[in-house]
């Protein structure tokens, strides 16, 4: 791959506590803001900075329902942001094949 | 891998042009401001900030010379840049294989 391809890596999935929240999503129908938090290990204002950042750009779905008369917030992928992982994954896999290739 | 380990890739690393130069820079023995510049595509002031910051890592070494009466600036990989290039390499090889595997 040439060089100047990496800095076409998408930048709103490149920041590392948004590669973990969308490998977590990607093998999951969807997860709660808890168990994200949890797995990840950041803090809640952390994540929901970087769960509003991957809303904006339609690559989660964020549903905010009631278990009992606590306040659930679930996560899930959209195909959009399925789409936009699975193409950022194939570029990188490229950037460490050039190298394994040397 | 847990995704946790996610935010323990090395951030001198991670960042787009960074991760350009010390792929460039793997391949080859040195190689000139002018050849990365061109190779990566980016301003002079760009690429100067980021070989700079792998530097005060000791990632690479940075050598100025001249060529003629034109100064010449080549930059290569320390032991140490190469190891932290492969361990984030690894690293983020791991990551892939996670979603391969689902």
């Amino acid at each position: 791959m040439r060089p100047d391809e990496i800095l076409d890596l998408d930048p709103v999935i490149h920041v590392p506590t948004r590669l973990a929240i969308l490998s977590l999503l990607a093998t999951m129908k969807s997860a709660s803001f808890s168990y994200l938090k949890k797995s990840i290990g950041v803090t809640d204002g952390n994540l929901s900075t970087h769960l509003n950042k991957l809303d904006e750009h339609q690559y989660i779905q964020i549903t905010k329902t009631f278990q009992g008369k606590r306040p659930l917030t679930t996560c899930s992928l959209t195909d959009r942001g399925r789409k936009a992982f699975m193409a950022y994954i194939q570029r990188m896999e490229q950037i460490i094949k050039t190298q394994k290739m040397e």
